[in-house]
């Protein structure tokens, strides 16, 4: 078994011996124009240059659980592509979620603002009734925030290509059940995949059907938002506020207005990173089930991509 | 059955027509100088000379988890003080926890601090075996603390005057094992209740024992932290921070050093607020359950002071 190996990252070596410490019957090679024919790939971040040459490749294994960049190349016909399901990703996607959840409803932000001027004022007990949470997305990582989030007891329904069933969760499908979802949601968190049917799918029309003083929690990618129609629905006061960790062009550009935007929080996508030991783990193990002939989680269908 | 009520809080007429409407035998009276002797009292904040005069009190329910205040005065010895026991505060306390721990251990301080000055700048993924987090005191708000904190994955261990055994929670119990459960937490959570022996008990001596870049959450009552000690030991490097929810004097004075220390988050005790609704139908289903001869909950002994 050859394995092509090319992730652009600053320890990739390390990702490298940790493939090969696990795989000593395999030959591992970082790639390089002209290699040998492989026959798996271990990618993040590859050029396209990369499947040109390499064209017996049966499998391409995306370290990251979004393909969306990988999707727009030109892949070997029958290369099955397989992401990342979880890695330690989830828990600190719930992390985060979680916590820009908590920064609106428990009002965090004004203590925070009160604190400056020395002001003791304390707010309301939290009615997490008037808090429905929504949910666009609920693969594994969407159904781990779901979990999370019921776990401090919010209303939680969610919404998804496909019909779900996950307990004590509203669940919603398809565009027929977008408004229904939208309209019973004040917080949104979008933890979709980017498709061409979700590309700008925070948009101004969406975004007004969220219930009134509704929040945005984007962490899936900067191309599902309008930048602009957030902005409006912002100033317009419609929306209360917004936090992002995914930006059309990243790094977010230093004059970009989100970054100093009074009610928008940015963070430089982080809200659940890649960790590499855990990834290459469960790469070396999908790697060990396929060569068994057993099946394996995550493969990405072509025609919905992802 | 007659019950004697006085809370000190502005919605306390909308408290006192819900025990009225659950109790429709009991005559239920606000307690004014002078008043008839009642069976039971549901009190918060009540003055001494209440007790002076009611000395034929059977129960005197708190309302609120922490009865310090309460116990400092003389009550008639033969009644039994019974405190609340979650009412919709655990979870209110897990939940700002955690927001408290992942403020700390995701950088989200840094974050925003760096967003003001338009600054990409990714910090490695959270190594959570770094941050242990110690939980003192083990109740019903310690528990519920633990678990959320295990939901994300923290490594938890607890301390309390009586050894508990909790699911995932390594559990240190008294003085004789408070070294080591301090040198095995970095962050370090104070949930005890405030009596003769916990007073005083986060100072110079204990913090310093934390392990260094160490992180302190008060949620419990001011009384226990040295305020002194805690200033030096930020000011040395040992911690990094404190998140403060309890002072010793409250309203927080606006001159105090606490409000705008670059490493103190100042919130004006909402951490767990009394919920009336929830707090009442709790203090009903115990005053019934104690009519009908069963034991409830959450009675305080006097010699242990909580």
């Amino acid at each position: 078994m050859h394995i092509s190996f090319f992730c652009k990252d600053d320890n990739a070596s390390a990702w490298l011996d940790d493939l090969r410490a696990a795989l000593p019957q395999a030959i591992v090679t970082p790639w390089q124009p002209g290699a040998a024919l492989a026959d798996l790939a271990v990618v993040w971040a590859p050029p396209q240059h990369m499947f040109d040459e390499q064209t017996k490749l049966r499998t391409i294994f995306n370290v990251g659980a979004g393909v969306d960049a990988l999707m727009q190349l030109r892949l070997p016909p029958q290369a099955l592509v397989v992401r990342l399901d979880d890695a330690g990703m989830a828990v600190q996607m719930a992390e985060y979620v979680c916590h820009a959840v908590s920064q609106y409803t428990r009002g965090f932000d004004r203590y925070q603002s009160a604190a400056h001027d020395a002001n003791w004022v304390r707010r309301p007990p939290l009615n997490r009734a008037e808090f429905p949470v929504g949910i666009m997305g609920l693969g594994v990582l969407g159904q781990r925030v779901a979990q999370a989030l019921q776990h401090f007891e919010y209303p939680v329904q969610g919404w998804s290509r496909t019909l779900k069933a996950i307990s004590g969760v509203r669940c919603y499908a398809g565009p027929s059940q977008l408004a229904e979802f939208l309209a019973s949601s004040r917080l949104l968190v979008c933890l979709l995949p980017l498709t061409p049917e979700t590309k700008g799918i925070l948009n101004l029309a969406t975004l007004s059907q969220l219930q009134p003083n509704g929040y945005l929690i984007n962490v899936a990618r900067g191309a599902h938002l309008v930048e602009a129609d957030l902005l409006a629905l912002l100033d317009s006061g419609h929306l209360a506020g917004a936090t992002l960790d995914v930006f059309r062009t990243e790094p977010l550009p230093p004059s970009h207005p989100f970054w100093r935007h009074p009610r928008i929080r940015v963070t430089p996508h982080i809200s659940a990173s890649t960790l590499p030991r855990q990834s290459m783990a469960q790469i070396v193990g999908k790697i060990q089930a396929l060569a068994r002939g057993e099946p394996v989680s995550a493969i990405v269908n072509p025609n919905h991509g992802y």
